[in-house]
């Protein structure tokens, strides 16, 4: 029996999984939360983070999660090292980090311990909204076509926003970095000791560069600012592999720290919301994957080429080649649920639980389930995070209404749960108005998986069958599989498509639409949406000047 | 010396004072709590009550607080009986039972006790709104000039549309009730021995009885229901008494079982929050007292009399004789607070509360004064019991805007304060624009003695300066002031102006607005109003359809 190895890079941990070559049947499995978590308020040699906003990683623990994930993937699988075949990484993204020529991080450098700026940007970073509106502004100005592919507008938390956050906030941090790199680039690089690789698919969604297209010209460029050209051309620079295409060989050193072979193939692999899709089983054309996780991202794959206001990308050959995958998502959906259990949920309720013997989430869950739709009387917006798609704006924020003398936090937990569907349904709604209609929608992610509520209600809300995803770790499964794509001379794996096919995770059941709940839903979902678009569309300055036009807070 | 008591019955207990005649000094105090509190979910027996917004008491309860409490008044005040000329009743309005004929609540009579329209209805009640609100349709239609005396509309807290209720959801309690008696009333009508005496004053406000014009006609009561003439003439009959009037005499029985001597004086009081209005000092033209406790009242007088929507009354001789009282009000102050400390406010930080000893509000007050306005990013609509002015619409519903991964607990309560600020903004404003301009305001009540930054925030929103009353039970000496009022024949006392000017409470500070506040309040009042009117005038249907469009919680 041959394997390869998935390492799934998510906000707060590793995932390492060993996958059988012939049908992707999961031997081994090892996780790794990074030690440092993320950082939201200071460095962790004490310097404060001031105003808000920030969210921070310490690269150093990428590598050692790397190692730990891997060492209890392979404990787990029992397999001999000679019968891994190949690896591939998926990450986070944006999540950008500064780093010398020799792909050592800024913050682990002597005298940068102190500098925000020398750390690796998670993806939700939120630091850099007013660079993200000025390039929109200007490509709107001077009518560049780029915007087409991203729904009209560059969000915040991609690459060059973040890198001019770096460079005007601290201009030595950009002088001293020979590069910024995307997370999964670097771990890659490091494993096979080439700092150039590239990967494609996330320089397309996050940098602004379309394979037919390549990057915007530079007279738009230099206009966005004097420096972004060099950001773009030089920062950014890398020699481009597809998703699923070879990054190299594992280094010596790598394989030892690994506990691997010298010499084993990496592949390329993707985002961790394209690996999940991958990984939930999407390859044709009209697959559309729903995934629920921190924040979530809903891909669907279609032959048409549109342009579609609101979406986060619609990228040709971005998630499998020869179709274009349109993405989009909210910023916030296992975050906000967190939120709500961390800083809101009296005591009396987390007695409850342990009484129970079980976690909040179920129990509240539980009680919500009871309810009927509307019975809970409360209607969120679901922007803690701002808003990803289709309103593309940052400085949004969480709404809740109809709070009364008796609401009790099941009412609010089933109205966040309401408004993740509520929010998904304008994603859905914007595909159709451009005649992008799915064949099939396949949920995965922790979230699903483990709140049939939430599913329940999705099918509800869309008034459509969703198929629910067995796999757990989607993410880890679709790197997997980008690491058998790789293998390119390995029969059966010649096309990314076919190894998906091989190695995809199996379907858990498929929740069909109540039909008691669906009018009701079509009541709620229509004061959603007028609430949406009130806060949104007609004055997205209340919510902005609500968050950005009151002093920083400290 | 001589004393009169002043007894204020409240949502939760009774308070009794004993105020000395001469200057209004209190010697004694006695509190007691009603033993079975607010229902809401069901009644003693365990019949539950089903669908919501119910808010009952049993009534046996006030009789065994009214006696309780004086006793601890007197025990305090270790004075002679004989030197207590007089004792007035303060309550909650529109708090209504029915009663038989010997002034026996119905939940007392056997075979009464599963019945919920049996019991107390309280002020916060809220299951009438339909029909309060066709009552008010109909007077729309017809033209009813009846309406413009209550901003515009009629309130499903009132005596008719609960009336009503009683007669629609149990016909046998309707029929069984000789009358449906405001508490104050029956409190007063036990103890004089006489089931007629009626406080003119709450029939104005809670009755739609006017001085100067009686009840609206036949015509108009009939087409709002075959019934409602019936109501108001006989189930709401009483021989009409102004606040500060005599009722009449303590029974023996009466002064037996309160420890008085038979014979004293009983006078006529008020609702608790004009009661309140007296003890704060209120009484001549220009005076403008905003009373904040588990609701709000803000109630000013004025030789003018205009037409203002939006209020809950514009009475002559509503407190004081020869004045026109304008009342509005929130309907939810404290309670609001209380729902957020009860029902989200999370483990850690009550454990931080009772590691510094301190109570929960206090802790959130002082984080919340730390910041500056608009720092929390946080905005709030008070809407949790309805609003009562100037929108007049009990199903509209609270709502918090801004919330973001960042928010916590002193962030939404910092903007829970500042929602009642802007709240009564919206009061204040409807004022100056009918040309009503206060000449000095009191705060009073127990939450603007005790949180400070709350009258801060007030004083700041106004741009102007506000007197904090050093009394914290304004209620009972305002029904103190009535029981001293009703004294005809003592010198001093013969009008209520100057038994309030005698025995008012004091100013304990002044509060005058930061500079450097003012402007920013400013703007976030502009978005306040903003999304106020969204929901409150421009959409009201979309909280309405939330809070009743679904079927009924259960």
């Amino acid at each position: 029996m041959k394997y390869v190895i998935g390492v799934d890079f998510g906000t707060l941990s590793a995932r390492a999984i060993v996958a059988g070559l012939e049908d992707g049947h999961i031997t081994g499995e090892g996780v790794s939360a990074y030690a440092k978590g993320v950082m939201t308020t200071a460095l962790p040699d004490g310097t404060p983070l001031l105003g808000g906003d920030w969210a921070l990683a310490d690269p150093m623990d990428y590598l050692d999660s790397l190692r730990a994930s891997i060492k209890g993937a392979l404990d787990c699988a029992a397999v001999q090292k000679e019968d891994i075949l190949s690896i591939a990484i998926a990450s986070t993204a944006c999540t950008l980090l500064p780093v010398t020529k020799d792909l050592t991080p800024l913050c682990a450098l002597p005298g940068f311990a102190s500098r925000p700026h020398a750390f690796a940007m998670l993806w939700k970073h939120h630091r850099a909204k007013a660079f993200a509106r000025h390039m929109t502004d200007v490509a709107r100005e001077m009518d560049i076509p780029v915007l087409n592919d991203y729904g009209g507008s560059i969000s915040s938390e991609w690459a060059v926003p973040k890198a001019m956050e770096i460079m005007t906030q601290d201009p030595e941090c950009y002088m001293a970095a020979d590069r910024f790199m995307q997370l999964s680039d670097w771990l890659t690089a490091r494993l096979v000791g080439d700092p150039d690789v590239q990967n494609a698919s996330i320089l397309a969604y996050k940098g602004m560069w379309r394979h037919h297209g390549g990057f915007p010209d530079d007279t738009y460029l230099a206009a966005t600012g004097a420096s972004v050209p060099e950001i773009i051309h030089q920062k950014l620079r890398g020699r481009r592999i597809p998703a699923g295409g070879p990054a190299g060989r594992l280094t010596a050193s790598a394989a030892e720290a690994l506990g691997l072979c010298p010499g084993t193939a990496v592949g390329m692999a993707h985002t961790d919301a394209h690996a999940a899709a991958l990984g939930a089983g999407a390859c044709k054309d009209g697959d559309y994957v729903y995934i629920l996780g921190t924040s979530s991202c809903a891909h669907f794959l279609s032959r048409k080429k549109v342009v579609v206001p609101g979406v986060t990308g619609a990228i040709e050959d971005g998630l499998i080649p020869g179709l274009t995958c349109y993405s989009a998502g909210q910023a916030c959906v296992g975050d906000m649920l967190d939120w709500f259990i961390q800083h809101t949920v009296p005591s009396q309720v987390r007695e409850e639980a342990k009484r129970q013997g079980r976690n909040i989430h179920s129990l509240l869950e539980e009680q919500a389930a009871a309810q009927r739709p509307g019975e809970c009387a409360v209607m969120a917006l679901d922007w803690w995070n701002g808003n990803r798609s289709v309103l593309g704006n940052a400085a949004l924020s969480g709404l809740l209404a109809g709070l009364t003398m008796d609401t009790r936090p099941a009412d609010i937990y089933r109205a966040l749960l309401d408004s993740i569907a509520f929010g998904h349904r304008e994603i859905w709604e914007n595909f159709q108005q451009k005649g992008l209609r799915p064949r099939q929608i396949i949920l995965c992610g922790g979230i699903a998986r483990k709140n049939r509520l939430l599913s329940q209600i999705i099918a509800d809300v869309l008034n459509c069958p969703v198929s629910i995803s067995e796999e757990t770790q989607s993410t880890a499964r679709g790197a997997a599989i980008c690491a058998a794509a790789a293998l390119e001379k390995e029969p059966g794996y010649d096309s990314l498509a076919k190894a998906v096919r091989r190695m995809k995770g199996g379907i858990a059941y498929i929740l069909r639409p109540v039909a008691g709940h669906v009018s009701d839903y079509e009541r709620l979902y229509g004061i959603y949406h007028r609430i949406h678009d009130f806060f949104g569309r007609e004055n997205p300055g209340l919510m902005e000047e609500l968050r950005n036009g009151f002093s920083a807070r400290t």
